[in-house]
């Protein structure tokens, strides 16, 4: 199940190099896994955190291929990449829509967590939850 | 009583016109108003969070002058211009540290409110807040 | 002339209060204009900064009513307020869409320079340009 | 050879997790790495983009152990990890000042461009900065 959403680059996110300052681009896959989460599960991340589960990063990676520049309308191509009752990895690719050009691949793995930050196994403590995930990554 | 810090500018603050893009100044003046509280008040901002006092923004305002550039030194000159029960008046001035010109001036007002964001009355209900903070500003 | 735009608030616009981080707000302002030129004005900023104008801030201004929270839609209501051959003032009105409410109010001014940073007359140097604006102001 | 440089945390860096938000632990990684050449190098990073040579991120990679929070003084410690006449890598610890615990490592990969970002032998062009680099990775 691959998930797409849209964005317009801001001219905040630029930096003297006349390109969008590298660590935008998390910013740019929050988004994505947002709107993923949103269409695709049923339940946004908002609810989730409401319902009593964060989902803070453990581990991020990204490869920038050619550089954003301001006013891109960017593709944020967003995918469950693996799920464990303790962690999920997301995958990403950011498409400049004007040609389809691939920018940058990247992944990043969040732990599940209670509001205290403490690990919990989201599979025991909130099974409707990890089966909307797990329904989604099966698509 | 007139507090001085001092910051180096950041790369990811610059934009494409290779100046600090603007709505980094009020990060800057924070850090201002930060360090003030920390030592004159002898009571930082984290503790009078802790102690369930927050200091949410109601109004801010800054007049640029000369941009901030990547790499500059600057210094926050912090001051209270006003103080009442319910609101606390900073104002600020931006300052290139090599040459000493005056890059900027602004001022923010806080409410005071409890965790819920909601609007309290220092003087009645954190009296020794209130006072340190009037004590300062007489200096 | 108004325009309007909508937006969704970002997760990394959130601070430790829970609610949207100030500076943010000129942000949101600056999409505002941004959307206002590309549709009010018939040329993108992006299009002007290409042509040789830019427009960075000489002041800025903003009164926060209600807070704006994660996930928030907002509308920007952007306005031209007054316009000389030297500068441009944009109003503000952010409201969340849910409801209607007026969270924040707000003013910007620019300077008209050029890519050296040089103030410009745009009447003189950019005609087109200054009636393009002169124009959407007065309908 | 290991540098060393110290921050603090800002306001406006925490999300409604009350954590630091996980993209600006890059930008505590770019604070290490401008130090790091400005006091290792001879030549602040500065220095290099004035003399035409730039250093945009190629690939980035960070694991989140411990989360840094408001007001934490951190200690970044900044290597490069290896280098050739395209590229470098440095590698980062982010550590805790208060208790000495390491709270995220990471790397990053910057190739060498000219001002038009496109790239250079960086032991052709400027065999002088090459030197001065590879002289502080052998220390």
């Amino acid at each position: 199940m691959i998930h797409e959403t849209t964005l317009r680059t801001r001219y905040g996110e630029t930096d003297q190099m006349g390109i969008i300052y590298h660590p935008n681009y998390y910013i740019y896959f929050e988004i994505g896994r947002t709107e993923f989460l949103r269409e695709m599960g049923g339940m946004s991340y908002k609810d989730m955190e409401e319902a009593g589960v964060m989902l803070p990063i453990v581990e991020t990676h990204c490869k920038y291929r050619v550089p954003a520049k301001y006013d891109d309308q960017l593709i944020v191509r967003t995918m469950i990449k693996e799920m464990t009752a303790a962690r999920i990895t997301f995958s990403y690719q950011l498409i400049r829509a004007v040609d389809g050009v691939l920018l940058a691949e990247g992944e990043t793995t969040s732990g599940f967590t209670n509001m205290e930050g403490r690990p919990i196994n989201l599979k025991k403590k909130y099974p409707d939850i990890y089966d909307k995930l797990l329904n989604v990554m099966s698509l």
